[in-house]
């Protein structure tokens, strides 16, 4: 029997006790947002702590000034590359709570899902690599490659601890590439390496017209309404083709590839199941694209809230003092944040009217990330993949930011590879969050592949 | 003596009572929309009766669903004409309170302004009409035309129960002019007669895009954005210079004529006064007309409220389901709101985008109002204000919209004499409501000037 042999039957054979663990620690209210929860949250740092030190990892806990993080690490693979995984213990709070057909922190199989808060995001998806490792030990003896395993309990609430750590031991945590399973299926059977994240730069415009609301009969037409203005600045960031219009916005642009547009029409996307779950009878969008290249590869821009004036019931006819909007706009490959940000303040600048004050609350949030397809580390993920889930995977590319990967980038300078077991329809942040049992297992088989394919990454 | 100086004389002598007994009125807390002063309304009801009684008036307080109206009247000269003088006893609620020198309930007089809500608005005004009955009545036993006197309790909600007072009772109330001193004088020592209001017409678009909010990076760019879409239209209604892009808006507005202009252009029309008390550092409005043409005679567009998405701290970046402007016009004579209505209605169905839906809260509110200022009503109230404030008056107009002035145009077919004894400062609807006691005086004294004046009209 061969190492990898071995790993896989430690898998199947323990698989029962995975999903007896992963219920326990689902069990775990680590609501990071939620003051009360501090403890809990402690609780399922020290949880993930033992379970990967009982798997045969060397393991600290380090405290932050907000929740711990988990640093696992295997660093008896001389000569082999290192891989960093990346997870989170802490997720997000489960209300509604009306809403769940079983309590959110008691975890229920049903249909071959487990549902609870955390199933799927994350403590389920990096739970398959936290027993990858201990099978490959526990079977083997050993990894085939270096490891750290870096479990943070902050991903819900921004990670605002984790830049620091990774600066700090950017020597200790020296490798190859990270990992991390936070993502999705294209579909059921499905598999998916996301090889793009969309950057993210977002403002608030504050305009500011009389220093109180005023009479619209007595002073309408007379001065400069805030939220007039504030409706053709920001009307005029698109045209009606859902083009930018701010200047300049497109130049770095990085445009499509062949390969990836055909990649993409080639996918099985059911539009219409698209535009029912949104719930609307039409979609909208840039000219010329298609509705998976917008959501993907598109450059957009979003007016995220308004705030002005009169919101209550009925009519008050006043012109507002202030009127604010909140807009964010989700950038491609080469675009640069800051450029962004200041042709956008221009741009908004050269549009306030006489008398009218303006502030910018500006972002500027992070930058799109594509990772080499190409790449050894991508091609052996490829082939774990194919391996664990007997399919190849579809690249795909994700309109969303994970501002981690960026800091993944610049500070251990690494791509990342974003291995998603979970589905669309996972209900993550909502109630009923799940996991489907198969994709655990089948996660974990894959993750075990990995390590193996790493090492003989070509 | 003649009649007129037996009631000058009068008021002159009763002058310190008059003063006592509007204190009294102003103590009564009868805050119209404030459900638990329902009792204090009627008492100033009571009040208002009593107080009419006394003057020498028949009087009969009609129960509405809301609160009363007071209605005295005088039928003793036949064959003269009948004036309807039309006044409230309801105020604003007087909050914030933090911000009155002396209590809005407990009527002090600093600098010869007797401050408290209501003073001016409307109780301090329309008392003058009350007191100069009395004098005439009392002085000389008799009123030189027919009068009633409508005092109604909903003025600050919108006087719903009013125009059916008014149809139910059209043939008890005919009359040559109605008479109403709720507006302000053009400044301290320039009395104005105010022969023109706006109309007003109003709505709330709602304009739903998705079933709820999406994840502007997972779904943004790929469907229809309501706030986006919100913007573009409500941008789309005013091009850079002020103009309203409805097809057709002005095709009915009435033009200023010349002596308008001129007589606009020669008041003592304070601009930078204006533009500091409106608290801005430049003005903005219609290209081609002056400030005051803009607030008294050119149709305008605002953007009263505006509510969409995530309006709390910070950023939360997501395609709203939902967005609502709410827009009101202010429209000049001979516009009709109802075609008005069906324009805007157009020229926003016309821009919604692909997927979105559309919702109109319509209202189409009030028509313009301009009462011919050469009519033998108004030159009567010439003479008066002559007489009673030792110059004759302006004539103005005012970009508010007092519907109730149309009201007895399309029910009881007469004009209405706009006569306003306040103050631009006077803080009506605000804290620290005022009313000159100087100003008091004189617009009593012109109130017994004007019911001789319109009994020698020629």
């Amino acid at each position: 029997m061969t190492d990898i042999e071995s790993v896989q039957k430690y898998i199947e054979e323990h698989q029962e006790r995975f999903q007896r663990e992963l219920v326990e620690l689902l069990q775990i209210p680590s609501v990071s947002t939620e003051p009360s929860c501090k403890e809990e949250v402690a609780r399922a740092a020290s949880w993930v702590a033992d379970n990967l030190r009982k798997a045969g990892l060397e393991v600290e806990v380090v405290e932050t000034e907000g929740h711990p993080i988990v640093h696992g690490w295997w660093s008896g693979a001389p000569g082999q590359p290192t891989a960093l995984v990346y997870g989170h213990y802490d997720v997000q709070p489960p209300e509604p709570l009306e809403d769940w057909v079983s309590g959110p922190f008691e975890p229920t199989v049903r249909d071959g899902n487990l549902y609870a808060r955390g199933a799927t995001d994350d403590k389920g998806q990096m739970f398959t690599h936290m027993k990858s490792v201990e099978a490959w030990i526990q079977a083997t003896g050993s990894l085939p490659i270096n490891l750290h395993l870096v479990i943070e309990g902050e991903e819900e609430i921004g990670s605002p601890h984790l830049p620091a750590f990774l600066e700090s031991r950017r020597a200790d945590l020296t490798c190859d590439c990270a990992v991390v399973s936070d993502t999705a299926q294209f579909a059921p059977g499905m598999p998916a390496i996301t090889y793009g994240l969309k950057g993210l730069t977002f403002y608030e415009v504050t305009l500011t017209g009389p220093q109180r609301d005023l009479h619209s009969g007595v002073y309408g037409g007379a001065v400069g309404n805030p939220a007039n203005n504030l409706a053709r600045i920001l009307a005029d960031l698109l045209d009606e083709e859902g083009r930018i219009q701010i200047p300049g916005f497109y130049d770095d642009c990085r445009p499509l590839a062949d390969w990836e547009r055909e990649q993409f029409a080639a996918l099985p996307f059911d539009e219409d199941g698209f535009r029912e779950y949104v719930g609307m009878d039409a979609l909208f969008g840039e000219e010329g694209f298609s509705t998976l290249e917008r959501k993907w590869a598109r450059p957009t821009c979003d007016i995220n809230g308004l705030t002005a004036g009169y919101q209550g019931e009925g009519a008050k006819t006043i012109v507002p003092s202030k009127a604010t909007g909140k807009v964010s706009f989700r950038l491609v490959p080469d675009q640069d944040p800051e450029a962004i940000a200041a042709a956008f303040c221009r741009f908004v600048e050269e549009r306030v009217r006489p008398g009218v004050r303006c502030e910018i609350d500006s972002h500027t949030g992070c930058r799109a990330v594509l990772v080499p397809v190409d790449s050894a580390y991508c091609q052996a993920a490829v082939r774990a993949i194919e391996q664990g889930f007997g399919t190849p995977p579809v690249f795909i590319r994700e309109g969303g930011s994970i501002p981690i990967v960026e800091s993944f980038k610049s500070i251990l300078e690494v791509d990342t590879l974003l291995l998603g077991w979970g589905q669309n329809d996972d209900n993550l942040h909502s109630p009923n969050e799940k996991f489907s049992l198969a994709d655990f297992e089948k996660g974990t088989r894959t993750s075990a592949h990995l390590w193996q394919e790493l090492a003989r990454r070509e």
